[in-house]
């Protein structure tokens, strides 16, 4: 109220509504339960209004989208040890880390499991959350491709389908835990050839 | 109505209005989608009573995992033709091909969904649709070791999860075709060892 108190900065205010929106978001998601979350809730939750919240987000899936990515880690620099096997195993094993935490795997199966009934989802996954954070994978795999390391002629966008699907695997049917364990498993038959058929015996 | 007519056989009663429960299970899912699909729908539809169906299952995603475990080709003789690659890509091309029918692997998708908010579906979709069409490529699995065509100390029981995770990625985030294309390409990374890293070079 003094005079030397600067006036509200807008676009500060704008990005700490969307910092509570985002963080109520997860909140609720874990105490509640995906089915349980409403626009109206998360408002209420964030103390700001619904319509702040329908202007800059379609749906609230959308919101979960925006709020999981926030809570991802920044997609750091990509190890490059020179070892493919041991450098996929810490890549893995974030992602791993980050689908076992109760308080993220959980959003992140419900979002996937709205995919099925809302058609808008699924691309924006694919775009906002998982391609960006694909990319410098894709870079390690390609370096590897130049030295050598693997087969240069395997087309290697697939094989994040297949290292991410058998993480899903575990996280959508709760066949297993998302440890360690199965993340070495993984890279070592992709990367180890621990399952590659001994074409060259007999 | 003559004195010849036998009498109604209630076991064949019974079986019919289960297949008639069961095909309306699944056509109204490709009709209309999941979300819709009401036990009231059902019995309307197979022109049973409501009852019949509480009667026999415990909710809507049971009925449908048994619609589409009806729906799935009878777990076939595996194929072993000696030639490990060739094998596993006809039985990971069947499933595949499931999946990708488009009166099949979008209710697959939406029980995988359901699984979200369900906890008693994964265990009863693992146990009753997976479990039993995994035994046969197990043994194959175990037969390629005994043989010493792959690796005997790696556990195959995982390899599973791997494969079938890698058709849940596009299955539930449609990120590309499940077709013969992919199928190849995920049995060639993990059986014919085309990603793994060659560390005898250099």
């Amino acid at each position: 109220m003094g005079s030397s108190s600067s006036p509200p900065d807008p676009s500060r205010r704008r990005e700490s509504s969307r910092v509570a929106i985002l963080d109520a978001t997860l909140a609720l998601c874990q105490e509640e339960g995906y089915a349980s979350l409403s626009i109206e809730g998360i408002a209420a939750r964030a103390g700001v209004g619904k319509q702040t919240i329908y202007r800059w987000w379609p749906s609230k899936g959308a919101v979960l989208l925006e709020a999981l990515d926030r809570a991802a880690s920044e997609a750091a620099a990509f190890p490059d040890t020179g070892d493919l096997v041991a450098d996929m195993r810490v890549t893995l094993g974030d992602i791993a880390g980050f689908q076992a935490d109760p308080g993220l795997g959980p959003p992140l199966a419900a979002l996937i499991a709205e995919a099925q009934q809302d058609p808008s989802i699924a691309p924006m996954m694919l775009e906002t959350f998982f391609g960006p954070r694909r990319a410098p994978i894709l870079e390690r795999l390609r370096s590897a491709q130049r030295r050598g390391e693997i087969d240069p002629e395997l087309a290697v966008e697939p094989l994040l389908e297949v290292m991410l699907g058998a993480l899903f695997h575990r996280l959508l049917l709760r066949s297993g835990p998302l440890d360690g364990d199965y993340v070495a498993y993984v890279v070592e038959v992709l990367f180890g050839g621990r399952a590659a058929a001994r074409r060259t015996a007999g």
